[in-house]
């Protein structure tokens, strides 16, 4: 592998389903690189090193990142200060940085702040693969494969190190794309952050009707569709929908006005209506790739 | 196959995907019996005849009952009064009928009017096997395989009947469940139609914005699976949900004050009330097997 002339040790900060995920697909991509991995649960840790997730475990964020040439972060978004501000001390003058968040803005306002001149070789990234499992047991080294991965360099980013870390992506499998951190807030409300929030609003109605909770098991598969992102981890989710609230909201109070107009419409006997927004939803949804 | 003897030749009038799918794993479960087959569109008629779906294609309605041993109606909700008054002449003193319509409460007030004394052994039932996918192309012998069938008879229908066409739905797989008309429409509100809505709904936000369009590419598989019962056929859902709206909007309704709650919630900080909703919410979700 190309990559392996550049980068000989890497870092995994969070050894959760993307993190563990990442250091699989690696494993079997580049078998010469060497991981190091950490992990704030150190069983978690403890069972990514049994496995062979990673070659060595660290002592900490600065012993992670000392002496590798790319550093992934691939915790949990509320924790991204403290872990930036843990490594920047022991990056080196080439050493890459690297993040997995579902947000971008907040992610690069922060890495700015805790990394100084390094805030150049920074390359804010978010694959899309998540899954409702979470935890390195959920770790595939399949996931990225023909996903998506996007890229949110800033001006001051680095060009080489967006193309070496967008190699690193592309060597997993992932298809890299690029957008600025606003975009993409915006485009994954739209995508993922509002859905989520629609789904665990949608399935909370049946916490406080017994006769929806006790006819669940009845669900087909459109409901389970529907639903399947509300069984996702609730912490991780706060924080995510909190981060976005700004792209989020515009889109609740525009979807808030579509389900009244339907209800309207309902109510008055609107066929015509409800009919040519199912259509034309229907076109959309089917023209998915 | 014990229902052999009672059962000798099966009407199946509309050959879309649960109509052919009946046919295909009766054929499969006991080919012994008789499949007459009718569906509107002369096409799909002949198309199931030349698929071997149905051993005869019948000339219409009443030609299609003439005979039969069990009418099974799986044709759209609007068409049911026309069917209904089709295929009532031609029944014999025995014939069971039944029909797998999404809705009960209206379907069951059209048999009580187009069947006279046969609505005793008229057996509504919903099996809970769609698809966003429709035709008798999509049929599959084993789209009721595991799958719920609900039955929801009236004090006035035959115990004999039922238990007949129980018998029917369980030899190709399913598994039978019984409610009233009334507790069926309001389950299959929050389980089925207003999820349809609501998915058509956050699709079509995407309708009005090219930032959103243009990046549907992007959508992970949480996006494709909460949006993917919006690629269903728009005519049928506007039937559907016109058909069952007075249980839809109670729910719809509930569910933007949930909505507007979180909406408020996120601009004012309260996270714990936001991760309290998605704990529950996702508890239940896990719950589901």
């Amino acid at each position: 592998m190309k990559i392996e002339t550049d980068i000989r040790r890497v870092a995994i900060i969070g050894l959760g389903l993307v993190g563990g995920s990442f250091a699989l697909a690696l494993k079997e991509a580049s078998p010469g690189i060497a991981i190091v991995g950490w992990d704030q649960d150190a069983q978690a840790l403890q069972e990514a090193q049994a496995r062979g997730l990673v070659n060595d475990a660290a002592r900490g964020y600065a012993d992670a990142a000392s002496g590798a040439d790319l550093v992934l972060i691939a915790t949990p978004l509320a924790t991204l200060p403290e872990v930036l501000g843990g490594i920047a001390p022991a990056l080196q003058s080439t050493t890459l940085i690297s993040d997995v968040c579902s947000t971008k803005q907040h992610v690069v306002r922060n890495a700015r702040d805790a990394l100084g001149p390094a805030f150049a070789r920074f390359v804010p990234c978010h694959p899309i693969a998540g899954s409702e499992q979470s935890g390195a047991g959920a770790a595939r080294a399949d996931l990225f494969l023909g996903k998506p991965v996007i890229a949110t360099p800033l001006p001051d980013t680095a060009e080489e190190a967006l193309a070496k870390v967008l190699a690193i992506w592309e060597t997993l499998g992932a298809v890299s794309h690029r957008m600025t951190p606003g975009a993409h807030d915006e485009l994954f409300a739209f995508l993922s952050h509002a859905p989520h929030l629609l789904a665990y609003a949608w399935m909370d109605l049946a916490t406080s009707r017994a006769s929806l909770s006790e006819g669940l098991a009845l669900a087909g598969s459109g409901f389970r569709d529907f639903t399947r992102i509300a069984a996702s981890d609730a912490t991780l989710w706060t924080d995510i929908v909190f981060d976005n609230r700004a792209a989020i909201e515009p889109l609740l109070r525009a979807h808030v006005d579509t389900i009244n107009t339907l209800r309207r419409a309902l109510a008055d006997g609107e066929r015509d209506m409800v009919a040519t927004l199912m259509a034309r939803a229907a076109r959309l949804r089917r023209a998915l790739p």
